[in-house]
């Protein structure tokens, strides 16, 4: 129960809130002295789709290259006092598959693979060695792209109930969704559709557009671009360096996207009438 | 110039992007063997109030406990090449001050200070020691609280021309608006809220409450705790550990701050007619 206040009036109201729980992703894999396990990350999101996140999470920070780097994954853990959610996940990797910690560190001592005094982000990201996406020719039409959100929104339960959760699309040059992920984080949100991608053998998804509920930051844009996908579409205002990493590798970046109209900020060449 | 789609057409228009920079906070600490100078983060902001944003994080992980623990804090390092913001902020703590690099460690490997399995982050959280607010009695007036957006987005200068910033501001019981930030990042715009209420002498700050444009999430229901702020007031909605949070430690936590409604999640008896 909450209490409403509206018009001087104070009653007493259910309410549903989003849920939100922290989340432990631990790791195993191989090293010269055999078989390591480390926990190597702890978000808050929201219970479900937790192997894809985790799945997502460990391909965006270039853990993992290809689906087949995981040979287990499962969710695992008492039940949490509040929620009952579940929150651990334990992703075994296989023997061949060479763990770069040091990459981990400067992920969490960064949050955005930049850790050069004086360099932009986009410089430390060329040393990642993301593949740029001048080539790719898929294009989107500019009616189909206004239809997304709609389509998102009607995937929202949750955010219907709580107004509290950011969602994230992958959809087709034709306009359709191929799935959606709601989560208090939108990073969270993008991990769990890049890491369901993943999943299911559909990465780089060359053919595929992100769309998300929020903003377009870097880390979105980063994120994008290590799914291999050539536009990121976003319902709000994207920041400089999103704009600035779309132009560096040849992506298209739209803002708000609302009813029948957006910003194009760039790779403007592959929407189409 | 942007390209702008509206009714069919597109056209170009010029644009202002919210600017997004990463910003290195490099620490400055004594060690038994002498001075040692550590970078201890990277996060993704808009420049500006940059000394606020550090002093502000440090105070939120804990790593200083008052303004004097610093000895000197200055922007530092070449112009970046694309905005000409300076992305370096050095900090240097006095000699007696006494760094646990392990809980610096602890945040990159959590985001909010939880990292055992089963608990709730509530539990980790007490661990660290945080005052609880019960005892606080500074409340605040239903009229007066509906006038605090109103106030800031007047404040919000840039917000207006990108629609990409975030917002916090911290203000009284009777209704002033001491200080509001804006940064692309809503944890940046609350760190240097508190951050320069710290600077100033005014922390732990129990007589004022935290306004914020976007959602209530756990970590900024944790740095409100942390400032000593009894109340967290949002736009958006909350998430159901922020709820917890705030009912743990005595807070109040109102969410959906729209026009003259308000939905009061914890703490209610702050609230007065």
């Amino acid at each position: 129960m909450i209490n409403k206040v509206a018009n001087g009036q104070q009653a007493a109201q259910s309410d549903s809130v989003a849920v939100e729980e922290p989340l432990e992703i631990r790791l195993g894999y191989s090293t010269p002295d055999g078989r390591a396990t480390r926990s190597i990350s702890i978000t808050m999101r929201t219970p479900g789709d937790d192997n894809e996140l985790a799945a997502g999470f460990l391909y965006g920070e270039s853990i993992i290259q290809k689906a087949n780097d995981i040979t287990a994954i499962e969710v695992c853990g008492p039940p949490a006092p509040d929620s009952g959610a579940h929150n651990v996940v334990r992703v075994e990797l296989g023997p061949n598959v060479d763990v770069d910690l040091g990459r981990l560190q400067r992920h969490f001592y960064t949050t955005s693979s930049c850790g050069v005094c004086g360099k932009t982000s986009l410089e430390a990201l060329r040393l990642v060695g993301a593949e740029s996406l001048h080539e790719n020719t898929t294009s989107f039409d500019r009616h189909t792209l206004t239809t997304i959100p709609g389509k998102l929104r009607e995937q929202q339960e949750t955010f219907e109930k709580t107004g509290g959760l950011h969602a994230a699309a992958a959809f087709s040059a034709e306009g359709d969704l191929l799935l959606s992920m709601e989560d208090v984080g939108r990073h969270n949100a993008v991990d769990k559709v890049v890491g369901s991608l993943l999943l299911q053998g559909r990465l780089p998804a060359g053919d595929l557009g992100l769309m998300v509920s929020g903003r377009a930051s870097f880390e979105l844009m980063q994120k994008t671009l290590v799914a291999g996908m050539p536009l990121l579409a976003a319902v709000s205002a994207p920041s400089s360096l999103a704009v600035q990493l779309a132009n560096e590798f040849g992506m298209t970046l739209v803002g708000f996207l609302r009813g029948d109209t957006f910003n194009i900020y760039a790779g403007e060449q592959r929407i189409t009438e």
